[in-house]
């Protein structure tokens, strides 16, 4: 009889990490149809083939070595396939705190939620460098990425090991429930190094100062990644409570899916509100951006707060966003799609602002797991973007990128038929 | 033993709730998308800022107030968050009904997929006054809509409250499953009187009477925003069951899903046959505004008519629609979508036909009913129109209107590269 | 108590299959964007509309007379919406193999799943006779094709029926798990019987055998029909255990969802690495062609590979479909969007690699298996298009063709702001 329960409570723990995976996996395609959406149409082709790309390549790599580095795990090549139910029924009779107990569930679907969750810190990274970069080396940094750079600062931090073993996240007070650091502030990084290296696009910045706009070819597009990316959030946010199957879990289980749509909430109308009075006008983008600001923001913490905290962490962020994309403008730091903006800037909020709701991180715990995740990874990726950048070059040539990266990268438009000129 | 059993139920049935709440969430990607793909290019921007823009007002409103005046429930304010284990374990022992008695799960989960709903109501707004109407004043109803309007109503149904002190509705048979009349109706009601208000597209109805077809901009957008309405109507329907733990309740949510998805067929074939009857061609968006009366018709009763009968009455919607929507072009009623034929006429039907299946309700109480929600929302809807109109106006000038509303209000064009020109 | 056990179970089946469900309807929508965005843009509302019609009337047809065919199964008709509680808690007492026995679950939940795979196997032909077919010629053929060719083919395997009585496929060792060949290899069939009789585009071919690239009209579109089927197919694999709720068969659904994928993922590296080295570019659409044949390949056997099986497999299917394209063309064989390479001869692949990891298979049942589906559905479709052109005729005229069958099906234009002229 109680054996039976525990098979309900395995089946029902395994299915839900099941179905927040699959809810993250198609945040895959929300990055895809955003960036999609936000660059210009002569390089949208390489844009699609670089996060269909990407995702793949995050989905072996993380298989190859990833997920072995942050958890230090080698059931995945030892066979997570086979199950000894015996094996876990005497792992839930064991327990010694009881039914509430931790989580036991099918190796299969913890690997395939961290998998996706590799994917996103990805994706960020492909917007920013987007309309300029060559495609094989933004792959090849993908490979290393995905295999090797997050995965370190996920063990460091998800993982439990301690930093080069010099000190360990958790004892410091640093909690970052769902990744604002460890995944979105880590992409962000990754982003930042490669847009340092790359460059503006040409004609972004003019020689007096100016910044120039470059509209996004498909907003209804960039809509719909966003609203992707939304709906995915949920299960990037809600799946990271690790376990359902019990009162008090799948109550703050529900609690996050609620948080994180009224911190998306406040971030859509705060950014409305702060760019109809900076700018005159309701700006799509910027909502855009708040929408996704706010997520970002409520992902360190999503179980702690009100819905009322959440939406003011969601609004902050929907404001931070705003000022973040003029200020990196000011800078000349060009990223098309504000993704170190959304992702770092906010991330970075994001964590600071744990202490505030949740009394088992400190404000310096925060502040040293941010540091230590943003200088691994944006150091690392200098030192990856640097060696391709010597190597193989990671600029295509003012002529390709005049003419479009689809027509050399890709050899063929994205909408061959709408635009008078590809140019 | 039997603890742990509860444990798993509470678990169950607030999972199913969250899916089911993301589900209806991604609906509102699909308003979005569809509306998008129906109105013209150059209003494109606006619809997606009100889309997106109205989900997060809705959101919250529900939040501050409108959940609390719907249900009187403190619960949220008080501190939704808080699950007491203890409590709810006792809840459960408590049931005197045993096992199968009522749904106990997560507060958070039922906000969660209550505050979703009230954005699909506002949602069908949006489209029916779309390419004329100021976006700011659009946003300041949908504040009082999603805020006031919509929970009152919602009050007296689901709410279970007397309206007015005068009579309670499902004392005199009034049934409204997931919400033909409380949430579709009223959305096309509130619609109704901002269009009434509003008037035409400049060109819409010439002189001598005639009827200018105005295309959409993008069919596939358009379709995809059906698509995504149909999957995400199964969230809206199957979880309206409000309870999945127990054999019947989940043999019902199967059967909610089943004839969802049958009625939604129905309509797409009767109203495609319908249009090819009428006009001699396979008439596209007309198969699109099918599938939703499809969905919309089953939405007041989808657990107790069997698969044909789902099927029936989907198509007698789906050939409804065709007509309404003509009907509504020679009163020179100008919706761009057809969202009041869709979820106004429709929705009506819906109500109406709840009696030929549910023994439990009564044609004379579906017929009280719809009138109740009808003439609170008309009323109080044109009441703020009408305001808004004075103070701020609801109209855009006529050469913002030929201009397109995505330059004036937003300063941004959708598809900048696409369009020789803009208008 | 052992009653609510079973009453939990009973709700975690029906609930794991509706979502499931819900995912594979979603194929539904990713296929008409997959075809719509890879055809002509004066072809796509054609394709629009027989994507949402195909699907509408598979629903139709398998509840008239499809799913009975397949089953033999009168539960439907007879009254499949009512369930007996008393019977349900009746069949969970009497299992001989204890909690961990055959599933049982709402028979309406089994239906919709059933359901929305027929759609699947039926969306694979309207791409394939993109571009020249008459709209309603193709859906009398969906008629056929879904009220009675899959559902035989369907009872022969999944139905457990002997084929006409000769021999039963289970007992030669055929499997398939999802339906590589069940669904995949079914739907390419019917597909390769109309291109046949229909006969290549104009201008696809040249008169010296050259074969002439026509560019599909809208990428994104495409890659985003990509990415939800790619999302659905984990409900198409995952929902194929047909049971969630004990350890070995939760662990069997994760093990699926990872390796399905896993294998799109080795599908999108190889068919891009292969595409680069034929053709020098990071051919996108050979990379989502590459997706979907990691997809298909994995579909015959999800469960028993380890993920890096599953990785290599679905590679293998990526390589496959790059090559099959290219041989098709030459043979001018006209598939608009590839669908005969990645869903015929790829599943052709997936059944047949199935022994290697599942010794419950043989190769010669697979062959045996293969064959019979293919000859079925090939022969009977043969003679159901032929039919079909003798009395309505199957190709539009040159002329419409050249213009569009937007224009002389539908009526309307897809994307009428957008093309300068709309041939």
């Amino acid at each position: 009889m109680e054996n039976n329960l525990y098979h309900l409570q395995y089946a029902m723990d395994t299915f839900y990490f099941l179905v927040c995976g699959a809810l993250v996996m198609w945040m895959a395609a929300g990055f895809a149809m955003l960036e999609a959406g936000l660059v210009r149409s002569k390089n949208t082709t390489e844009i699609l083939t670089k996060n269909i790309a990407l995702y793949a390549i995050a989905c072996i790599m993380y298989m190859v070595c990833g997920y072995a580095i942050m958890y230090d795990n080698s059931l995945l090549l030892s066979g997570i396939e086979s199950v000894d139910v015996d094996a876990v029924m005497g792992d839930f009779a064991s327990r010694e705190d009881g039914f509430e107990g931790g989580s036991i569930y099918a190796g299969a679907s913890d690997f395939f939620f961290q998998v996706v969750f590799v994917a996103t810190a990805m994706s960020i990274v492909s917007g920013a460098v987007a309309e300029r970069m060559k495609l094989w080396s933004f792959l090849l940094f993908a490979v290393v990425m995905t295999g090797f750079i997050y995965p370190m600062e996920g063990a460091w931090t998800w993982g439990g090991q301690s930093v080069f073993g010099m000190y360990t996240l958790s004892d410091l007070g640093f909690s970052d429930f769902a990744g604002s650091g460890i995944v979105h502030m880590a992409g962000a990084a990754a982003a930042l190094a490669g847009v340092l290296l790359l460059g503006a696009r040409k004609g972004k910045y003019g020689p007096n100062g100016q910044v120039n706009a470059i509209p996004g070819a498909n907003l209804p597009l960039a809509t719909l990644g966003t609203f992707i990316l939304w709906m995915g959030w949920f299960g990037f946010n809600g799946g990271s409570v690790l376990k359902l199957g019990d009162v008090s879990n799948a109550a703050s289980v529900a609690m996050v899916f609620l948080n994180t749509n009224a911190a998306a909430a406040g971030g859509v109308v705060a950014a409305l509100v702060a760019a109809r009075l900076l700018f005159g006008k309701a700006d799509l983008t910027m909502a855009l951006n708040g929408a996704l600001a706010g997520l970002v923001a409520i992902t360190a913490e999503p179980s702690t707060p009100t819905a009322f905290q959440a939406t003011l962490i969601g609004a902050i962020g929907g404001v931070l966003v705003v000022f973040s994309i003029l200020t990196l403008d000011k800078l000349k730091i060009d990223d098309p799609v504000g993704a170190i903006s959304v992702h770092g800037v906010v991330g970075l909020f994001g964590l600071l602002v744990v202490p505030a709701t949740n009394s088992g991180s400190s404000f310096s715990g925060q502040l040293i797991g941010a540091l230590t995740i943003f200088v691994w990874v944006f150091v690392t990726s200098l030192i990856v973007w640097t060696i391709l950048k010597a190597v193989a070059g990671i600029r295509v040539t003012e002529e390709e990128e005049y003419e479009g990266v689809d027509r050399s990268e890709c050899g063929m438009e994205a909408y061959p038929e709408f635009t008078n000129t590809s140019k």
